[in-house]
């Protein structure tokens, strides 16, 4: 090979956008309904209510129409007001680039800061709070994408209970491949995009009583804008206008996810995320390289980052996965970027033979920009022992 | 019939969402790539490219990853700043709700209100920015959908242009189906749901060199955020990231509206949406029912609004449409509404047999809800010899 | 207008292939499995289980692979032997045609003929019958498409059973479009690709006990040949090998074709279709025109006949009706050509919506190619007065 | 595990039914149309255009409506008639199977026969005609898939030729994974269900000149029935009749496979498919075990046989392989059944890594049936080094 051209993936292993299954492909094809077509509404409601269900919401979840940034946008400007403050907790990029949609609309901001190999532990956050005695919010990213670290949600949710602050989590790229029990939550912010298997297009977000009481109190919470969750509130109920025009298309995905999320079932979708980023895990290890995180408890059972060997550059790399061997995955971003790459295992590439397959066009491309003598045997051998 | 029970749609003939092009329904299936993948933003250029050249735009028109109303706030917020005064042209509900949107980033804002049963003319707007000069910006709702009527936009557009104030224009639901020159066109706001024939999820900007100098130019044009214009500009780049993921089957989908526009032919489109139109324009007459518009001129090729005669419940018509024919069509909007109900004429509906399907379902069920005498075989025989 | 060009049909109103539900469309990307993947076979099985509750049928019904031309000369191969006497009822060009499939594999064939625009009564096959005691087989078209007409079923039948000969039907244009009891016929052959909306190229056969054993003692049967029934009588049984690979696809077009079947209901899609037809034979007496069949009763639910009037070439009325119009019809065939056009009523164009669609088509057509008075209007007004 | 339960594949690595390329899936639901409406006519001509360059045939190819047993079965009934001696080459299952649809049309058959792990090479023939100079008609399966093995077809259609025979070719599941000159072939029987990525349903059948011309001559080839080749001669001529109706979406979907194979570009395709399957081989050898072909030049490019180690029973391991791996395989058929496993590498599966994925479900499969030492780590690197 002497001119790596780019040629079309045969495996998208990344960590979002990931190819969807087959049935939400499929899904998206449907007809397209009249937003006030009286059986587009019931359609609506029982896909809200499916997804109620499915997260075990004690109210009913809204979903936003536009991708989960949007989400994130809209939850910190609706949840977040003048008398609040807030306690964000940072173990990578993405929970520190929200701060800067929290701040503007808090009377102040703290930064609960660890390295962004690590996770926020219950000892540090309970330590914050008491020096914060005032954070009336805390925000957490629960998986942070660019580190693919998991910070531990049920522990840290009930120190912050215990405190009485509101909670705000970003699981966009967790919930779904692992469990999530609203329990002591407020506001949990996903989407459909990263392992429910459908493209990227919606925002799914579930809030408490409580959450909802205090976004309603929000004298700055926007109205009639897209960036509202209260307009959407009462959208779910069939004959409910909706506040403007929803993603028809994205939501028969949606509805096509959630059927096959149901159907296979969340324990077994769950355990088959685990399993895969073990075998993930398992194998880089086996090869000669290292995980990002700093202990392998802290890696996330969505995705996993492997930190780059001295001197090979992440562009070069991913351009040989993709070149030679057909396989994308996913650069760091900001402060990651150029020190690791990740592999997601998400939705329909949360399989173990996806960790082979990532593995194979990790060495092979590793081969040729790095004299580390790495051995692709023992990586597919661990990785098959998982 | 006795229990009028709500049933699917045969023939979804509303102002939007419509129904696509079977070719959109196609490619919204097609494998979704990561939006870092370079196959991928080669695509995501390519396609910049086509639709800046069905647009006829000399800048390169902006994707925003919602439905057309989120380019239309965005617009707002990103074009209109404190040193603006606003001239909002109002001839139906939407002109009107969009000063919501304007006023608040504005210095000023000012109203030329006219029936909304008629047009804005350039006399009129001549005589407005006579009394404002201090105008610096004038927004124009081109088809007003709830009432069907097209603003002459070319007339208005040299108006403006004389004044030297920026023109915004909200074409949503014209673009695509008449022709529309962007000469004197500061901003266009269109999307790919309505004419186009794809789902609702984007929104289509188009804005002139001096419409992005004074984005750039105006310090509160959101940067960051789901709202900003700005951070999209150099997004198609292949190789350039985007502000965040967009919506790839979305994207998809208009990939394939557009070739499909473009293999038929521009001129062509618009034709038979013009010639659905005066087919129902035609029916609607001599059915012995009256257009909403106040002279036949003034409604949109894009879609027919019907005024309701004295008595007859617009919710009760609508609803014996669909469950006897299988037919949807749109309500009137706040103002227009239950005083008219709106056939759209969009994409894959503009073609004039819907309007012989249109007027038959509209006879039938206006014949349970009225003694007034409509004549079924009239209304056919003029839509057909149009 | 003066140039005809042939354009792409809007609506394909013919008797088959007709255009395909959605759900049905969007079945066949459905990922292909392999025939001897256990998953598929348990589909298999689920989905023949499913035919046969849908068909009622006491035995397992038989998928031949291709489309239902396969299973007519299948099923005359396989059950006709040199002992069969067989008696061909013809009343029309497909019934006639039928008779080149079964004479070779007789002893005998005889022919009871009517004309093409007339049916089969009980008391003509009983004196037939009377006539040729040795009768072993009466074969029937039950709606021999090219003449729109419908023989009278069970009636015909009862005759058959009262003299002990097997009753063979094809039924391919009327199954699933009309109510077909399987009391007292011996085997049916039908297809997806007519009234159930699914594409051509599946045959369906459903054969009685008495059936099997006459096809199993037939020494002509075929075996180990694509004209085998044999072959494929336990193929249905998961674990038990395909005769040959099955048409994957197709089989998941079928699923989803039956789903829609039986959640719409079939006494409710047998109703549409009669409505639709009982709308066009309306239109059609009103407009002007005549219907082929010698008698309103003689006329199918599935499809109907227009006799043409003097002068007018059938393939002119066609080409203007889908050039000017988008509608596409079917011709006469053999005898019957050039002297009648046919609309077909079949899965999701049995609405009747398409009768109004078709005879605004066929009126604007036929104005241009007659001077014979046609009145649009009243046609329009029967119909939907139906 | 316990309990081995069958699950969907993730990955069908079959001989066939292979997964369809994401084109071909989404061309599968494109609108069904009339096979009478010209565009539809249009678009057969185009196809068959199409396909006759892509297969370099100096006739129209014909294009059976059935899965490719249609294909040889029609072409045995159409070719050889009661003048004929045919000479039938066999090295496995498929071509000895095939003498049975031969021999009954022929004056007499003789064959040739080598081991079924072994191929036919030009000297065995050479030396058979010699014996045979009566020969009028040469059968070979190219591909003989239960056992892997590809015939050196232009060297024996070298010695054909100038013996002076008609060459007919079963080329089923080489053709399109491998080049293919139709140079000294008078009959090539292939279709669009292996290499070309489509689903089962069509058979391909080119003709020479001089074979139209013995068809023709052929006092026994079938007319009037779908074992008929002639009926179909001039079907691919716009506005000629079909003789039934094709399979409209199965030619939606070769449509779309030709054009991915001619995008791709011919030779690209075949060098993946050839180094898929030396990976493959490599793979298996490093492993421990051995391949079935007698010797590796022997075995075919679209697939690899594997021999069974004593012991191990073909339908345990090829159900633990789907069971814990996901991945499909096929068995071998009759005499090859049960000492051998096949991994096809046809279309969408013939890159590299999909020689990985089954090498790691192989093994993982194997290592609980045998206590052979099979070393994975060894065979991964073997595969990834080709």
């Amino acid at each position: 090979m002497t001119e790596p051209r780019v040629k079309p993936a045969q495996f998208t292993l990344t960590t979002g956008p990931v190819n969807c299954y087959p049935e939400v492909l499929l899904a998206l094809g449907r007809p397209v309904s009249y937003d006030y077509d009286p059986v587009f509404q019931d359609f609506y409601e029982a896909l809200s209510r499916k997804l109620q269900k499915a997260m075990g919401s004690e109210t009913m979840p809204v979903i936003l129409q536009g991708e989960p940034v949007l989400g994130l946008e809209a939850v910190a400007a609706s949840l977040v007001g003048p008398q609040d403050h807030v306690l964000n907790l940072v173990s990578g990029v993405y929970g520190a680039a929200y701060g800067f949609w929290l701040r503007p609309h808090a009377a102040s901001m703290t930064e609960l800061r660890v390295d962004y190999n690590r996770i926020v532990t219950p000892d540090l956050l309970r330590q914050a709070l008491h020096e914060h005695p005032e954070t009336t919010i805390v925000a957490l990213c629960h998986h942070d994408t660019p580190s693919g670290t998991l910070n531990p949600l049920p522990e840290l949710a009930a120190v912050v209970r215990e405190h009485g602050a509101l909670l705000l989590v970003d699981s966009v790229s967790a919930w779904g491949g692992v469990e999530v029990s609203l329990e002591g939550i407020d506001v949990l912010v996903t989407g459909p995009n990263k392992c429910l298997g459908c493209p990227p297009s919606l925002s799914i977000v579930a809030a408490s009583p409580r959450a909802w009481a205090h976004m309603k109190a929000n004298p700055t919470a926007p109205r009639d804008s897209i960036l509202s969750v209260l307009d959407w509130e009462e959208a779910w109920i069939s004959g409910h206008p909706f506040p403007f025009t929803p993603s028809v298309a994205e939501l028969n995905g949606l509805d096509a996810g959630l059927d096959r999320y149901i159907a296979e079932g969340p324990e077994t979708v769950w355990a088959r995320h685990a399993r895969t980023a073990a075998a993930m895990r398992a194998g880089v290890k086996a090869m000669g390289l290292d995980l990002w995180a700093a202990e392998e408890a802290f890696a996330s059972p969505t995705a996993t980052a492997i930190r780059l060997p001295e001197g090979v550059d992440e562009t070069a790399l991913r351009t040989l996965m993709q070149t030679d061997f057909g396989v994308v995955v996913s650069s760091g971003r900001a402060e990651t970027f150029n020190k690791l790459i990740r592999v997601g295992h998400m939705g329909p590439t949360a399989y173990p033979m996806y960790a082979v397959i990532a593995l194979t066009a990790l060495h092979g491309a590793m081969a040729r920009l790095t004299d580390r003598p790495l051995n692709l045997g023992a990586a597919i051998e661990a990785a098959a022992a998982i």
